[in-house]
């Protein structure tokens, strides 16, 4: 296990043949072994597999054509509403329609996510993580008929792989690791964590293509802007507003 | 790999032997092939073993004895510093001080999370999850030394088990999946969702021993209270405020 997870890439394109509804239950509810908050398991996963409903939710990912092409693309929500209908249902106060409530659930919820995905992939299932699920989340939404306190937070499309893709680079694990305290980085750190990455020919290549002067900028000015961030954030505080959790 | 997480348990006592730190840096290098955002790895991990900060922590932890008898102690951290640093020294303009990159790098640190875990866990290592992380984030970033744009998400605590709990029960898998879409529960769907948990002589104990009518009482009205998810949502907000995020 510890090689399949070294060993894991991100599949995006797979073979047009079927994952058995048997084989994801078995794997979903293995993973809800994760630990979870008190044991409430405040999470929700809508395994999509109609072509209609697949469509539909494609824009919403930009869309990226795994949506599309894989077996299934499982949304993972945040989900306190099945936890306070139990409680309405039981003369019991529920308190959970605010911010940490929905941390609490998220977090739960990307634990469950990572379980799943190491599991999918130690069967040999290729699996995409779409960190577009917090970008238009109002659509998602409104498709999936999430009620109030469902919250969708991470999308995985799963199939049989079709590619073997190079595996992508990583910091060095002095990176991101501190002893005791965080260690702030000096500039002559900051540069050797990264020169690295800046030397791989393929970052040299996104840098050529974008125009320019280097790496950083190709995530600041292109990938990943201040004003989408911005305008983003607002929309998903919107969204929070209007599913309850704030 | 499927029975190691499949047999999974919290451990909270932890036998009086180290941990190696080889063993920890190479865990905690795999667990980086996670999926990340952009291969961003907006997460830092700050692995205490130090007793005296490990004591600091202790009652931001509300005491719970795993934090100062564990071998180590291991802050899971959003980080956006170091990748904002970098891009300061490259003439490029970062811009993620703002709630999306927030919940970015809160799942990445959470996938992040998952994956050491597993695989601690996979060679024999006993981790809890401490839930407290973000009850007084403010101050475990003092303690830590965390900079702007760093927010501890989790904590781990690891160490060589030191007891063979009984296995926590869970949901049956219909209770949290959904096919195609969103399929909302009916007052019987959540009576016979949570009668399993309800009848646990644990559950039932709990109830007894609280003066409660019911468990989803001892939930709302002890253990998960409205008053306090709305005052520890505040100081969770404000936090953010402090460390850059909104």
């Amino acid at each position: 296990m510890i090689e399949s997870i070294q060993n894991r890439r991100t599949i995006r394109r797979y073979k047009d043949k079927e994952v058995s509804q048997q084989l994801l239950h078995q794997l979903l509810s293995t993973a809800a072994r994760a630990a979870t908050m008190g044991n409430m398991q405040l999470y929700s996963a809508v395994i999509t597999r109609d072509n209609e409903i697949k469509k539909a939710l494609a824009p919403l990912h930009f869309n990226q054509p795994m949506v599309e092409s894989a077996a299934a693309v499982i949304t993972f929500c945040a989900d306190f509403h099945r936890f306070t209908q139990w409680c309405n249902q039981r003369n019991a106060q529920p308190g959970y329609d605010n911010f940490l409530s929905f941390i609490n659930a998220a977090s739960d919820t990307l634990l469950f996510v990572q379980n799943f995905t190491t599991l999918a992939e130690e069967v040999g299932l290729g699996t995409c993580y779409l960190g577009t699920t917090v970008y238009q989340p109002q659509g998602i939404i409104n498709i999936l008929k999430l009620p109030k306190l469902v919250f969708p937070i991470a999308t995985i499309t799963v199939g049989w792989p079709d590619e073997e893709p190079q595996q992508a680079d990583r910091l060095p694990l002095s990176a991101f690791i501190h002893e005791n305290t965080y260690q702030d980085y000096t500039p002559q750190d900051i540069d050797s964590i990264y020169s690295p990455k800046e030397s791989l020919p393929e970052n040299q290549h996104f840098v050529s293509i974008n125009h320019k002067e280097n790496l950083a900028q190709v995530f600041t000015d292109c990938r990943y802007t201040k004003a989408d961030n911005e305008s983003i954030s607002k929309t998903l505080i919107e969204a929070l507003k209007q599913q309850g959790y704030l």
